[in-house]
């Protein structure tokens, strides 16, 4: 059984602003990520599937079926954007980097078995880099599965 | 003499936009980019100081004093901001990351002199690393000065 | 459930003698570390936290209270001092990478209720990047809880 | 209870070529890894040990016995190798990174005990990081024990 | 005037002899890396252009462009290819990383004109991270132009 | 003409104190960096020399040579040391990081001719990474030659 791990890069801009609370709620609450134009970052992604290897092949995970799965789900329709001006899930949900990861994995995983439709490989989990401080982590072992 | 260097970080949106171009013409040029939303970055700047060391301190620069006058000019007012809607510069202009480092390196030389009111050190040049693939550099050696 | 990590930097220097040994015993222990002066490392340590996101704010842990808890217990009686001569745990204890990861665990194992009262986040792990080469870790799933 | 992570470079390099599977299949699989002359990587590899640490010498693994370990059992015989050409095991199986990983894993777990006689320090996992993108692993975790 | 460097990544195996020297010689030299079956790296490279930012479009560089360039002629003719046997220009020459500069710089600097066709941007310089401990370097200051 | 970088690591501890002045000027001075027990880093240093590539072994410089003129000189001497107490050139002078690069430099230039005899390859900067935010560059571009 081996894990493995592809990494992967968007750029996107969030403004952080709670519907529910007041402005100056949201002010003390999320400091400078209130800023009402936005800001943005450099997401780094890492995607970790397991699976067993195949004697034959010595492969684990086919890399370019992974690529593609997450280059048409997440990727594409991720970077350059607004997360709040152009994705659907954020006109309701703040698109803070836990919600951000909440909704990778949950179209990772809706997508999965149609590109991996055997048993294996898995999705373990996916972590977002958001800055060279702060790192973000979901996953099967976090109750999500 | 001795080069000096202090990196910083902030994150920030932008959108690239050229108001005399039609909107077929910047979407050609600036693809992804010109996104009506934005996006936004993680920049991290690199400031460079020159100078020679002081013979009974060891230092050729003091860090105290390029720390504030950065933060003060720099990371403060761009630090979680949209570029094109909170930065009175690029009102007129497009805030490409060569734009954005021309300005930067602007914005020091004008303020060196009040931090730094002797002969030495002067300030060598200004890289902005906008993502992991794409470095912009400017300063003395480019005609800058 | 998600899982957050923040990043933070100090420098210290430390000398490694254990008192009950011998001279000789100590230099085939330690090696270059035993040196009677010290050396020095630039210490990076990750502080992983675990907890639900709440539906309203979208945050599962508030990074502004990490942030000043890790500073007061950990970065700011640490940085720029030496182990052994200025912090009371090394007094009696061998300022190793793998103590001073037990230390900083406890440190912040004892104040975390005070700055997150509820049951959730938890903090879950404590990294220390000690070389470019070296990486120490201690948390829940290593029995210390 | 710690865990300690050294890492450790090599650089080698590979075919990726099925000896059961058709040329026209190869090249699908394996694209250009399939190229007839092989191409290379510098690959990273972190070994992780877990310990109690020990009261008198604050240490849980004796770094320098790892060291040693690694470096005659895998960096040595690995490092400036054709893994096709030169290393036994890979005569038989495709030296996909995957394989390598059990390999060196394999190496590490038979020649553990030789090193570290007593109950601790126990081998937790090999992580293999192929390109800036690609990370292997594999350990206890991972049902390999 | 700015200047801007972008980076891109490969993959390739090479093996260090030379045709004129003995083989004592060859090993004497090149030590592991004269191994008859070769190795290989993950080449980095970052490819700088100089130039004034166009008034209108806030452009220094048309990233798309030099993007496409370094692609055609250099990381598709190189990537998971071997040296030694794929690369006709290291049929006569030993493919040592300064050679490899050499003939990377000269892909470019002989495409250039074609992509950029106007007296800006211009070439400035061509690095390449052979390992995490080697860099190369060429291009005008170094009086190759 | 090629100009090539290797990289080195050590770590070392330093204690900030300029003999000739105040207590309260010394910590006014260096702040937190006057702590009386010192405190240290992981350094990292990058050694560039220039050449021009021999036709026969495709070299610019033989790296054996060059590891072996920083190991002896300069990573032996200080891996693992306190600047303040170990070494004789910090004795007098305060062990600052501009220091430090002049004293690096200073050792390197007087030993070169004896491991480089001939016209090539120059010795053309030495670069300290002290913290991941502090860098350090002294050479031939800076009048030091």
């Amino acid at each position: 059984m081996i894990r493995i791990t592809r990494k992967f890069r968007f750029s996107a801009s969030h403004r952080l602003h709670a519907a529910e609370l007041s402005a100056d709620a949201n002010r003390e609450l999320y400091g400078k990520c209130n800023n009402p134009y936005g800001h943005g970052h450099n997401y780094e992604i890492e995607v970790t599937a397991r699976g067993p290897v195949d004697d034959m092949t010595g492969r684990a995970v086919d890399l370019r079926l992974l690529e593609r799965l997450v280059r048409e789900h997440v990727v594409g329709p991720l970077d350059q954007k607004s997360l709040n001006a152009d994705v659907a899930e954020f006109q309701a949900k703040v698109p803070t980097t836990e919600n951000l990861a909440i909704e990778i994995y949950r179209r990772l995983t809706q997508a999965w078995r149609s590109v991996f439709p055997g048993e294996w490989p898995v999705l373990e989990r996916v972590r977002i880099v958001e800055t060279a401080r702060n790192i973000f982590e979901i996953g099967e072992a976090h109750g999500q599965k």
